[in-house]
């Protein structure tokens, strides 16, 4: 495989050449390609556990945290489980080659606009061996060649990954070049990827919101920030008691770990002695733990003094910060303040609030009267998910597939000229 | 105006909070403000002469060459094209509020992607005052604020511009914050808008190759590269002579100094006896040089010695280089090797070699049959040009005023909780 005479780049430069063959596959070929990806990854279940046992051996000495571990840890039914979501994304429509827009000018020209691949898609993210298949797939499915660099501590389970799925793309006749890891390279191969403009189309970040900021800011290659969630609801003066308790409950405790459940409670004046009460009262009955301000926490004598890092921290726990505002405006302006602009929903009654709501909260998702957790490209009905984008260009909010394709212009001309 | 007190990012974040007004602003308010602007800068037209003037006297100064003492020039009837251009994007569709997808839950959660504004546009650019113009009313129009760092070659110019657009935004009921320059910062100016995320959602670099290569490694605000052009023709066995002479031409010698001018023309060698003789004769009787390998020079005696430098050189002049490929794959190879990916255009009978062409050459605007100079927003009938983007994220090839667009989910729901 990676022998210690290639260079990153050149690693790069070879997926660069491969993502010419891949862009050309047909949508059969990409679906059989992802099949046989699938099987080779499942027929390769033990040498991927030995691996991974390695990973996590060495790990244990590292004194790698047992949440970590976890995540790391890949056993026979884990890797079934990544198989099967190949699987999934075989199954899902061909992103390429769709008819964008048309037009044919007054001389006659004819333009048509079509998705296309973007290329080589680079992804940096930590010791998750299952976004090593994730986003390979995902890229591969999108007619794209993939650079990945994992976290080093998953170095030999995402070696033995890659080794299963080129093996599946070279007995597919398709370029196994077309799958790159660069964690051989450890930081110097991040760094060499975020430089790679040229040879990489476009770099997804996924892990914690240092790494996602490290490579937003040093990336010369774009990127498509999939970031973080400090994500808010407000309880308006008019909101229903039992929506409020039942959706503040389900987006803070349905979940806690991910990006799109609730952080902040912001409950109007109004609107406090009526409904903090109850809704604390769930929250702590469901485990979680109140970090409030004076005022909530006058009605909810359990709740914890809420320091100025609570308003802008993702706990992605069972904890929960809450205060009391003025009013929607106060809201708003508290959203403007601490909100990473991935989701916030408003409980109302009052139709005006929610119009006003849903447009001046500048975040990717703005929900009226639902739990934060929809934001999700598989309840979207997008099949997959690539990632959440908080950031505003190329895609925003829950990312499927297309998100993975470029654009192109095609224009059929019978020898016109510009007069 | 603009005081020593006042840092860069001061105006940046005077422009974010000035962006949540504009992004409000309905499509007649958002017209009518621009149309304030156009009449504020005729009214305004002794004022800006005569900054230009001072400008262009430090520019004789510094020995500005007599080009780029052209481009910066104001006079009376250059600010009426500019306040005309104005008024022309006044009355172009508003892109904000556009729904771009609906779809409804099985829950029945109704979402809603709507295209909103991007918030705050960022520019740098060099000494020509009509971007200033031209960026800050497409911003606008779009529903963003706008910061400006232009070329100090024109900073008395561009300020006595912004003070115009300022007054007029003022006397109309928007926030003059919403226009923002910051050329007083000099170098230091560039460097902060370029780190300023969080604040600035979306930089577009206007200018040479050099400029927005700076950019683009630099920046750690999402960018938009509007590139250079190394356009390539190729005449294929099949191209008819005349289509081959006449294309050929008018993509070199219509305006040579813009980005979608032919650099680059490929003649297979079935082709070259036939075609050579005829197009080079047009392109001398223009007065275009040819830059050519010794196949073309052996059947153009006038031609120079092109360098393996001329392959990658964007002429922007009466120069274009030639060269002999063997055939439709090698001059694919020649394009992957050289092209920046902006327009290609091939000249063939051959719909078999068309369609490769179309499918696998990997730039912005490909075309068969027709001149490399329609990759061009107006031709393309977006009504005015933001730029041509020549990378794959976001917007590719030539951007209309949706290029300055984001998108927002809407879920507007009665309750719904996640299972």
């Amino acid at each position: 495989m990676i022998t210690t005479e290639l260079t990153a780049r050149d690693l790069m430069t070879a997926a660069k050449g491969a993502a010419r063959g891949v862009a050309l596959l047909s949508d059969q070929e990409k679906s059989s390609a992802l099949r046989a990806i699938a099987d080779a990854l499942e027929g390769a279940t033990s040498a991927i556990v030995e691996a991974n046992a390695q990973d996590l051996e060495r790990g244990r000495g590292n004194g790698l945290s047992d949440a970590m571990q976890d995540r790391l840890r890949l056993d026979a039914t884990r890797v079934a489980a990544l198989a099967s979501a190949v699987r999934d994304v075989a199954d899902l429509p061909d992103p390429v080659g769709r008819v964008l827009d048309e037009r044919t000018l007054a001389n006659g020209l004819q333009l048509t606009q079509v998705s296309v691949p973007f290329g080589v898609v680079g992804a940096i993210y930590e010791a998750r061996p299952n976004v090593t298949v994730d986003i390979a797939a995902l890229a591969l499915r999108a007619g794209n060649a993939v650079v990945l660099r994992g976290g080093t501590a998953a170095e030999r389970t995402n070696a033995a990954l890659v080794v299963a799925m080129r093996g599946a793309l070279e007995a597919h006749g398709v370029d196994p070049e077309a799958i790159q890891t660069l964690d051989a390279f450890g930081r110097e191969g991040a760094r060499e990827l975020m430089q790679a403009r040229g040879l990489v189309d476009v770099l997804v970040p996924r892990g914690s919101a240092q790494l996602i900021q490290t490579v937003v800011t040093e990336s010369a290659v774009p990127v498509i920030e999939t970031g973080a969630g400090v994500v808010h609801i407000v309880l308006d003066d008019t909101a229903r008691e039992d929506w409020a308790r039942d959706i503040v409950t389900n987006a803070k405790v349905q979940r806690p770990s991910v990006c799109n459940a609730v952080e902040t409670v912001l409950v109007t004046r109004a609107a406090a002695e009526r409904l903090v009460p109850s809704v604390a009262a769930a929250l702590t009955e469901a485990g979680v733990t109140i970090h409030a301000d004076e005022g909530v926490r006058s009605l909810v004598p359990g709740a914890v003094a809420a320091t100025e890092a609570d308003w802008s921290t993702e706990y992605l726990s069972l904890d929960v910060s809450m205060r009391i505002v003025e009013d929607l405006d106060d809201a708003l302006e508290h959203i403007r303040r601490y909100s990473t602009g991935h989701t916030e929903s408003i409980i109302t009654d009052d139709q005006a609030h929610a119009d006003r709501f849903l447009a001046e909260v500048d975040s990717a998702v703005v929900m009226v009267n639902a739990s934060t957790r929809f934001t999700d490209g598989g309840e979207f009905g997008f099949g997959a998910e690539v990632g959440i984008s908080t950031q505003k260009l190329h895609a925003r909010g829950p990312m499927g597939l297309p998100a993975l394709t470029s654009t192109k212009w095609l224009a059929r001309g019978v020898g016109q000229t510009r007069g």
